[in-house]
């Protein structure tokens, strides 16, 4: 008897983590890869957030949470806002969850109903999409480039044909690395606000910028029904930890609340402890972003020399999102064979854009800069 | 302007979990609380598992994983299979999971599309009917009773009016703690296959019986098409570790890996590295096995003196589920009252049985046999 499988299930890969595989697969059989695929930082975490999670392995019975997260963590992040931002958030209305992951999960279900309308970037993480389609929400793929810095701005949401029911803008965004400003992103609360759109606004690279500040949607006064969503994973670079966190707004706490108990019980304990840890780390911390920084201007100077010079302007996160068109029409095909001749592993750009994204590709620069240099060096003798 | 919520977001709480937190509340406020609400191992993992933590806190960087797991704990659990039950599961077959949640989770998502039918047994876990409503898949929740030991065998699912796509059977059940034997569970399979209806076969309490053994549907050459879950978060005793893990049919493997990649990224690196040390704890797991029997001796003992004599059969977990329609009509005030009188913490039936739960509930003796025998001194000196 042949079982029908659910439609919604076949959602498309994530093909970065197809890209890994095949380099991890490839890495096992002895080959040289240098990973520019993965948005990840490299090394481990903070020294003091690794000695915390230490001594709790010894001392704590490492038992469920609330599904919330802990007083401690959800006070700590708190903090953060007020002590970084300036920003009033009640402990009350954070969320501790299982990665950025869980947040999109949690505020997707609770904010969004089967066949609501949500607007997302072109190119722009392709996870958005991918749990968007799963939860039978319509994806509308909003194409943005240069006029709006890449970026969702309110003229351009505004120039979207049909009924939305909510956006989710990422600045910094991945994969562009392009950022809106703060008075851009108060124009687009204010903007969603009026409107009825639920902005979802994804802050995961917070932190990570060169030069350019970014602004958050938590405490803001004008957008009282903004979720925003953070990360672990990133500037903090407690990557493996599994750990993030929302700032929800009042109407949608309970249900988040609800959802989280039935779907996660509680986010890591040992990462939830480990983390309060991380906000004391910000030397160490910025030490990484001058490292994302001169890695980045390693990539800069030398990918123009092996034809990659179309570049996104590259604000923050660690990532450069390059034109290829003028190279291939085949983004998944060129960057299996840069692979297979190379070694350096990056993403193919359909993977962020379903339309343009033939033509187009990432390179992270989280890793050394050794591997930059030897990356570079590589793709200049490769292009000759 | 108000905004919508999405309605699937409404979902009910998992309401042991509002327990804990009023049980939380009052243990802040420095009442004595004996804590038999919640699902959880006391006590800390094995030392070995925390051991082997702690040496990769020092040694891995702690990045992502392959969204199915790492190699090493996928092949670990192959080779439990094959130790613990004579079964032959291939390591591919295995996705590692944040927690049972993220199996239940990822498998519903993946076999049943929205209006789907998926049975469940009622009394049963509360978060099976959440999560299928939170995605919008039909909750049938059929009755069980002494008659069936209180689960879903094959001549129960036979006589539910109308289609069926999907069943949840758990042996060992929470929250009654009883079991289906081998032939049961085979032939509970057999039917599921010969009816189109995807077995999802929740075995999280496998490895904590009292006597009678747990058949596994893992690697049953008459069940292609079913999904096995389990969980490290039990007899494993790695709770807030958040780690799981599903045996897939061939059919679902490539969905549920798309919807891990895009959902959850990977699990939690640290804990799924410690995890492979575990299932060389058996001895110690064992005892603390002994120590939940014991427990169950002085609750079978002691609560029918209190009043609490109509009990489920206790065949394994760590769970007694009592009728207490002599006692009230409204198990959830009930409960309340029982923790504010006496401190002791139990779980309302209206958790896991929408139907009859008003007049059930349910006592965890996952803690200590000293909170077990001074929760009954409490609860005779109550009721008395």
């Amino acid at each position: 008897m042949t079982f029908k499988a659910a439609e919604r299930g076949a959602i498309s890969p994530f093909i970065v983590m197809d890209v890994m595989r095949e380099a991890a697969r490839r890495q096992a059989e002895g080959a040289d890869v240098i990973h520019l695929e993965v948005g990840q930082p490299s090394g481990q975490a903070p020294a003091r957030v690794r000695e915390a999670a230490a001594r709790a392995l010894v001392e704590q019975p490492l038992g469920y949470t609330l599904a919330l997260g802990t007083d401690g963590l959800r006070q700590r992040i708190s903090r953060h806002y007020r002590e970084s931002y300036g920003a009033d958030v009640a402990p009350e209305r954070i969320c501790v969850t299982t990665g950025s992951s869980a947040g999109f999960l949690l505020s997707f279900l609770a904010a969004f109903a089967p066949g609501d309308r949500v607007a997302v970037a072109a190119p722009g993480y392709p996870a958005y999409r991918n749990i968007l389609k799963a939860l039978d929400i319509e994806c509308i793929n909003v194409p943005v480039g240069a006029d709006s810095r890449w970026q969702l701005s309110a003229e351009v949401l505004a120039g979207v044909p049909g009924r939305l029911d909510g956006v989710v803008v990422a600045s910094p965004s991945n994969p562009t690395g392009s950022m809106l400003d703060a008075a851009q992103v108060a124009a687009l609360a204010a903007w969603c606000e009026g409107n009825g759109v639920r902005l979802i606004s994804d802050e995961i690279y917070h932190g990570i910028s060169y030069g350019r500040t970014a602004g958050t949607v938590a405490g803001m006064a004008a957008a009282p029904h903004a979720v925003v969503i953070n990360s672990f994973s990133k500037y903090y670079a407690m990557t493996g930890w599994r750990l993030g966190w929302m700032v929800l707004p009042d109407d949608l706490t309970r249900s988040v609340e609800c959802l989280a108990q039935n779907l996660f019980i509680s986010p890591p304990t040992l990462s939830q402890i480990a983390a309060e840890a991380v906000f004391d780390c910000t030397e160490e911390l910025d030490a990484r972003v001058a490292a994302y920084g001169a890695n980045r201007d390693i990539l800069l100077n030398e990918l123009p020399g092996a034809g990659f010079d179309r570049l996104a302007p590259p604000d923050g996160a660690f990532y450069l999102y390059a034109d290829i068109s003028h190279l291939t029409g085949n983004s998944a095909e060129f960057c299996r064979r840069m692979l297979a001749e190379t070694g350096v592993a990056a993403t193919p750009g359909v993977d962020f854009d379903p339309v343009d994204g033939h033509r187009t590709m990432r390179f992270s620069y989280a890793g050394s800069a050794a591997d930059m240099t030897e990356a570079t060096r590589r793709l200049r003798a490769w292009r000759k």
